[in-house]
């Protein structure tokens, strides 16, 4: 049935069945700029609710927006010394400011003569420029905290783009904070960690979460310590869905950035940064949804209710005439402390069977259908988008019944997933059953095993399976798994269990 | 007094107030890169209300948001004929995409292996990538109207940049819209022009505007008609606040984007672009503020109201109680739709001076003083940013009075606009009249003149005087002015009268 609607299905080729799901829910498109895309109205729209509910999050804990420029001196890069090996290399470099007519009079050349005296990059990360700038902003303890955050564009030359997941350029918020103490930007890379992040991708993306430190090889350039929320995919691999990171005072000593202290004594200044993008769509893509198309949890979902009228010539008016009744009432219902978003189906020209698979493609999370002998029997029938369930429901009752389905498809969807996750993580204990755990090139899911701390072994885990340490659990599966062990690899002693696992 | 706070007065020289008042209010800085500016919390808090107000009125007409790619092929720029002399000049060209370590050890040179094979421009705007993809999207009079927004950050490298009026990277939104037939696109493009941007500009920004078409010379290069909205400065020039283009078939035919009509037959399709940009908050600097800083109309203050509790000791508690009391009912007032914004400005080391200078400054609308003598009384005074009068108010009647006050204040500042507009448009019969109106180097305020409708007599006119024509009026402000007349500069007959002025 899949192939009927033109995509693939998960079980025949997991990576076309994404690709196939991207485009044909019209999310999002390739362009000619290679590895850069378009991200489409519904696609958009779905980013634009992910926005919406951050960006309430960080406002609720103190957080204020601003904007910094795009352009970076070339030679801020290599301010701060893990930072430039991290980001300093796929780059896109602006050399020169103008262009002119070509000379043979077609088209337009770049103009030799306004070649930049220094190149600017376009921000891969915002870290350098924004330090910079608080040079300025900063000279007392008064002047701290400063919690600001910015929605902006940047730009990593990805040699695999992929859309959503991996793309050149791409869409996120990147937080950067400014603290006078350790502590305290320690608890800020926490708070944005818990009760930002965390809380919107488990109460509004509907995925559950492993949460913890990466390790020293897999943190941000740069920074001491970086949080990471790790999600499952459907395919078994890991999906970093964020990171926030404490940046200690790297990026103050590497920009000069000292403040005086309530003592009087002029210090360094503490820093956090924090990032989550359009990769966001991506996970979520992966995570729920099926071989009919995108499944979208009811929180995220740009239209959560399709209205689809059946019947023609003379029975059509009166059809239609009751479902803009019963959507104007749904309108002005709420759900989650949101108006309920609905949409109505009135294209003539289209089947309603079309139609059904069209809304299915693009998540629409209920349609409702309602026909000639619906109306006299006073009722319509609401259909699920998750679990595919069709329930005839008595008119007076659709408000009531959309409500209760909103609810329990976001919960429903959370479950499943967590599901998926509790059934595909275990423990190993011996390199055998690692190596037998990671044969052939798929998802093996979250292995918990004992790893000895040091990069070497972690560089050799990874050039023998492909895996890599996803995450240092805050919590905990067992409490057994945060007591000392042998590593998995070297047989050296282990402190706790982390978690390895192939990812996207 | 101006002088005291860091700014200069108007009066004694007006670009340079404007400049202090940018940077003393907090709302935008220098940065490092050339003519890119850094917009700080407090000024991105004024665009982020901007863009919540035009956002809901574009999608109130029915357009959606997208996102497409910010570094366009250089060769698009060539495609359509007068867009290239119009834009590919002063632009970003990026020509490489990898960094390395220099050779010397010290810092990252460009990778001269990681040329591109074709330069990338950074968007000076994207009427070319976006119909590049539109090609893609659009096959049948069915796939039409597409009414697409996008909120983006655009780059054109400017020779004189200026803060928020002119900088080489600013923050915009741009609608491309597609259409079956010219008479749509035009109907698009005055919707946009009349109902979100002129509605936008004077019932949330209370600046007046003269709005119609531009003339042949002053057009986007590329569209058929550019519409217009010029507001007035305080020293009397004309400021261009937004625009709306219909592009007829022009960028269908350069990117060869056809449609089957309902008849089955092929056809160009017919387009508009229009577009606002952060250009919108130095027009509102111009308009409104004075010596004492940033005056912001209430719709569009990041904070409505600030409280500034006055008393030391043991009387500073009760004060404090009693304000937080007040500030938390006022919160939960509404005026123009929204929650009323309020702060309590509670810093202990400041005086009761220094935060009322620092607050006028910051054009926060209302500031409520209270001290333990007003407690007592049952009292406050309520003092307004715009005319700087107070109030003495009983407790219980302050959110009807701030209610009052923010209306009030909504309306007399657009009133005030609009009765310098008036007393500063005027019409000129003669050239001698006309050069004696540009004398000296500054605003003339709108001059009604006629025109001979050639571009030879407009860039005459302009060379003698650097005045342009702003704008053709639609709504004349007399019936008068669009009778024929002579123009002024040629003596040849003239369809009507146009607005001539300096601008920004």
């Amino acid at each position: 049935m899949a192939k009927e609607l033109g995509i693939t299905a998960r079980a025949d080729n997991y990576a076309e069945w994404y690709n196939d799901l991207v485009k044909r829910a019209d999310l999002a498109d390739n362009s000619v700029v290679r590895g850069c895309m378009v991200i489409k109205p519904h696609g958009y729209a779905v980013w634009e609710r992910m926005q919406a509910a951050l960006d309430g999050l960080f406002k609720e804990h103190g957080h204020v927006n601003a904007y910094f420029p795009l352009l970076i001196p070339k030679s801020f890069l290599s301010k701060e010394a893990e930072h430039v090996e991290g980001f300093a290399k796929e780059c896109a470099v602006v050399t020169h400011h103008r262009l002119m007519n070509s000379p043979d009079g077609k088209g337009v050349v770049v103009d030799p003569e306004a070649k930049l005296e220094e190149e600017l990059i376009i921000r891969p990360t915002s870290e350098t420029i924004i330090w910079n700038a608080y040079k300025g902003w900063i000279q007392s303890y008064r002047d701290l905290p400063l919690l600001i955050n910015q929605w902006a564009n940047v730009m990593r030359w990805e040699l695999r783009p992929r859309l959503f997941l991996r793309t050149a350029e791409f869409l996120w918020q990147e937080g950067h904070t400014a603290h006078a103490t350790f502590d305290e930007a320690e608890a800020e890379a926490r708070l944005i960690l818990h009760k930002c992040y965390q809380k919107f991708i488990e109460e509004w993306m509907a995925v559950p979460v492993v949460v913890g430190p990466k390790s020293e090889g897999e943190k941000f350039p740069g920074a001491v310590t970086t949080y990471t929320l790790e999600a499952m995919t459907q395919d078994l691999r890991a999906i970093q869905a964020g990171t926030s990171h404490n940046l200690g005072q790297n990026f103050a000593k590497a920009f000069d950035v000292t403040f005086q202290s309530a003592e009087g004594k002029l210090e360094y200044v503490y820093a956090t940064s924090w990032g989550v993008s359009t990769r966001l769509v991506g996970t979520l893509l992966m995570v729920h949804s099926d071989d009919k198309g995108f499944v979208c949890p009811p929180r995220l979902a740009p239209i959560q209710v399709v209205f689809v009228p059946i019947g023609r010539g003379d029975e059509r008016q009166a059809v239609l005439d009751k479902v803009k009744e019963l959507a104007d009432a749904l309108k002005s219902s709420t759900w989650a402390g949101d108006r309920i978003r609905v949409h109505i189906d009135d294209r003539e020209k289209e089947t309603p069977g079309f139609k059904f698979n069209h809304w299915e493609m693009r998540g629409i999370c209920l349609r409702v259908e309602i026909g000639p002998r619906d109306l006299e029997a006073y009722q319509c029938v609401l259909a699920r988008r998750d679990d595919g369930k069709k329930e005839t429901v008595q008119l007076d009752q659709l408000a009531d019944k959309v409500v209760d389905a909103l609810g329990s498809m976001q919960m429903r969807l959370y479950a499943k997933a967590a599901e998926l996750m509790a059934a595909n993580t275990r423990r190993v204990d011996t390199w055998d059953e690692f190596l037998k755990a990671f044969e052939g090139e798929g998802g093996a899911g979250f292995i918990l095993a004992h790893w000895d701390g040091t990069q070497e072994t972690e560089d050799a885990i990874s050039a023998a399976t492909k895996a890599t340490i996803r995450c240092i659990p805050l919590e905990p599966h067992d409490p057994a798994d945060i007591e000392p062990g042998t590593c998995v690899y070297s047989g050296k002693p282990s402190a706790r269990r982390v978690v390895f696992a192939r990812a996207y």
